[in-house]
């Protein structure tokens, strides 16, 4: 029997793909969906300006938005996947853990929290173990999940390989972001078209504090942040979807193109439902990947890589993500299903 | 009275935008036009499929194209501009010179050899005297100056300022390159809506090598290039004109964002016809310099800077420069200029 | 000595392009900027969004702005600029009327009122008889002039001119619309990149009634409109200034494209400062007029037409201007200059 | 057994189409790709500058090309689906049918020839007795079958269903046509980014022909063209995929929206393979269809309406259909199935 789901902030960008992956999921059952004050009460086909390029489901548009309030949610919902806006997501999350809700949320509130996991199931499932910490500090019944933020999670696993293999001193990132990262209304079409902007606030930072948490260890006190220094310019380009990005690593150890590439290609799998067959995809062609092509591989939760080149202190690549997709509504499910297996739901 | 000049691979884009500034340039003035033998015969006007949102200036649209070879250039013409494909500038140009003809050039070839001066005027104009050791060594009576490649140019005159005020040690840049970079057929339409590629064959050496024989000093005997390692990986985004660029620096000395500012604010400019009244525009709103609103600024031959940060081992900024004014046409005619100022025309 | 003007709604995307063509301009001087509430009494650098692509004029970046109320605009002012959203312009319009104040409005309320003049001056200026009619019913020391709609100026000179030679019966117009037309932030990036709307809510119904209004006759009493049938379809597009349009007329008299290509190239230009030296620019290659490429031509304020043909009832053709000069800001400005030439001022 | 299948210009944009299409297809087995010379003799993997956004199919990536000859197509292939430039279509494609192939073929030549049947099957499936007449005429063991270009495919469907209802006088319409319907080299980045063309040469006249062929009666003896007049304005704009068209129409007939939509709704499907379930999807929103939103329906083969109003004479809408699927590669196969299901495979 499917565990019924709710989701909070049903109606945005991140809450339509929320809905496209979890109605069809064989584990996870669509309960209740929350929005805004101004959409409670209307039939979620009414409520949303559904913008993707698939109909919406026929069951999912007939439920009745709830408003985003622990009191609203029906007692039969187990997990919450979360993409409120930050400062909503702030109040209401911790809330809704004490209630005994298990919460995967994508907001960025509370990410680099100590006794919060924050996960890429396939890089770092041992940090769920966090929550005994959380649950015993907070005095939560439920507990609470973050993914990173779309630009992280593009390029924490090829850098997790890399970390395996040959350890990692100094990152530089530079991204090429979509607008759907910014949210429907995010970036207006005056800002964009023939454009592009060089900064976006606060992802710098989430860039470079997101991926040291990650790709830091859990030594069952606590988990140790990465001791890399990480540099993050980004920017935003006139595409739909997926973030590229390009990464140059000063690494440890000495390393060969072809050492890299086979440890990208074999790092370990995991075989949730939403995990994809191959986590990183390599590609020799230097053109590759590109946004358009390659943003929907393994139905968007690959993350693909290119342009592997040597440099004087260890190497650069460029890799890209689908941002909704792996980057935010499908790292929630896939915290979701990992929950799950791990015996939380 | 004007010198004559002659513009080789008129009908490019690069050519239609050297129309455009010679025509009404006080100093020079148009008197003749070469192009591939399929255009060569016709009129300008016919032969050239005119991109620029200004109309075809009438004078030049009533030239008749001759073929891109020495014997077509009327004897009474003294410069060249040539921003022939460097496969037939390899050829031409050195004959053009041996015939006695000054060369101001945006070809790719030669750029590096060591008896050709590679100037941007504001910066190492006294790399110019390398003439005198090209026209000994290759018996010309003319001469062959190159002005670098676009994104090189885009992030020369900030570097510039910083190796002067506190040394350079080591450069990573990442650059969002608009389509007009690669020519009017350079780029498909299908390969860039809702896209970015990661690579541009050839581009990330030029920039590798280019700003550090840009950035070297001239000894009286040839150019020592910057002792600086310099990486970059350069992607093509869907924008018409100018290049944005994300750059880290490592410094010799240490350094604060104001007196970057001021350095940058303060680099001497020249009082070139062409020339900018400032060299480097300084932006402190961190959203800036962006394509479509900052490319024009002193009619496309401003350099434009924002986003300047301390990092761990140096700064970061972003610096943009509009491709075919600053970064090609606007670039050769600056050196026809400063040939013409110092004498050599 | 310059008219004292007054800019109401300056803040938005048409308030800023007011702002770049009054400030330069020998017969007004900008002397009072309005807002909404949350920009009154900042700076206008700072209340504005400036997006145009050339530095804010200096002395208007430090003018205070006031609230859009009829107190606040100072006495001296002779005429009033309005770019108001038509719910604001619908009541602050009169009563700035009513107040003296002449008012050239871009705004859309009120355009189709018997008694208000809707002009294009170089086709409809003794329209502008109507403030007779329209100072004695409404009691008003004022006046209030409007310019029509941008998609609407767009196609309203080329079938003035065949109003003339031929007569109209029918005209079937689709439209190909920049994003500007709908302000700074109207349309979204997520809504456009890689897309099409085709529905411009209330747009068609402008269209259809402005320009029967705009080719009706003055006849000493009132504006009897134009007896033809006009349909229009509203379209918008990836880009970003220019709208084109397809435009199908049913002629009375028969045509060919030879006397139609006369009479648009010698429709009548007027001589006021911010008139094209020819108000319809006639292109023989069918693939123009281009958004892109000729939207500037002589600064915004000619309209491009091309692809004219013969059908079965009379025949076809493209026409494009600048939507926010020509069609907007432009337009106001000049029904200014003409209300100046005719002594209202 | 799935029939063996040839594919004749592969390596273009509609030839990886085709193949996206038919690698999977049950009743057919791609044995053979043909290109130009330069392809010939590689692998199909490396002769394709491959564009679609999934991986090229394993086995088709083995293949070697072949060159566009009837003597290279191996004997046992049974039908041929053709995308190949006209002009090579026009010699090469009669050779193969006199050779005994069945060609499904997309290229526009020979579509309006007497005895050639140019079909939509769930429109005209009748028209494929032409073919009777055609092979005693040309003597041919084999058989050619056209489908219509794709800018016409698009609006055929719901003219057809209006036909039937009300009876057609006069067809205006506009398009909105994506860049993929150029090839992929057929439209340049600078010529289409933040820009339109109002032309799209011998694509108008296509339209005003091959929709006249389309809807009209086969009475035994060929095709009595539909007696109305239609005339088309096609514009190119920066979409990726989808033609958008606006439509007037003048019925025989009057007419309400209500008849119209369930006219549409209700036009017959065919139950071929890849015939949609339901042909004409009917939208109530009057901002859909949208090219980037509404393409992808059932894989590409729905035509999308929405905007139905009513006007003097008659009607208008908007319509969409993907260009590369419902017009052109699916098409092709579409037909294919119909030859299979009569009987011609």
């Amino acid at each position: 029997m499917p565990v019924h789901a709710g989701i909070c902030g049903a109606t945005g960008a991140v809450g339509q793909r929320l809905i496209q992956l979890l109605e069809p999921h064989p584990e996870f059952e669509i309960a209740a969906v929350t929005a805004s004050e101004s959409s409670a009460g209307k039939r979620y086909r009414d409520a949303a300006k559904w913008r993707i390029n698939a109909p919406i489901p026929e069951r999912v548009g007939e439920l009745t938005v709830r408003k985003t309030e622990p009191d609203e949610i029906p007692d039969d919902v187990d997990i919450i996947f979360s993409s409120l806006p930050s400062t909503v997501g702030k109040t209401v999350e911790p809330e809704l853990c004490k209630q005994g809700y298990i919460v995967s949320s994508n907001s960025s509130n509370a990410r680099t929290d100590p006794d919060v996991p924050l996960t890429v199931p396939e890089v770092n499932a041992q940090h769920l173990e966090l929550l005994e910490i959380q649950r015993e500090k907070r005095d939560w019944e439920g507990a609470l999940v973050k993914n990173p933020n779309c630009s992280t999670i593009t390029m924490v696993p090829p850098l997790a390989a890399l970390e395996d293999a040959v350890g990692l001193e100094r990152i530089t990132v530079s991204t090429l972001q979509a607008v759907s990262g910014a949210g429907y209304s995010g970036v207006t079409s005056m800002e964009i078209i023939d454009n592009a902007i060089p900064h976006i606030g606060g992802e710098e930072r989430k860039m470079e504090t997101e991926s040291r948490k990650l790709l830091g260890s859990y030594d069952g006190t606590g988990v140790e942040w990465l001791d890399a220094r990480v540099e993050a310019s980004c920017n935003r380009i006139p595409t739909i979807d997926g973030h590229l990005e390009n990464v140059w690593v000063d690494t440890v150890e000495d390393v060969t193109v072809e050492a890299v590439k086979k440890a990208m290609r074999t790092y370990p799998p995991l075989d949730l439902y939403s995990s994809p067959e191959q986590l990183v995809h390599v590609f020799t062609d230097p053109d590759r990947p590109q946004p358009r092509l390659d943003r929907d591989r393994e139905n968007g939760m690959a993350v693909a890589v290119g342009g592997i080149q040597e440099t004087a202190g260890g190497l650069q690549f460029n890799c890209l993500a689908h941002n909704t997709m792996r980057g935010a509504a499908g790292a929630s499910v896939l915290n979701g299903e990992l929950l799950l297996e791990q015996g939380y739901l």
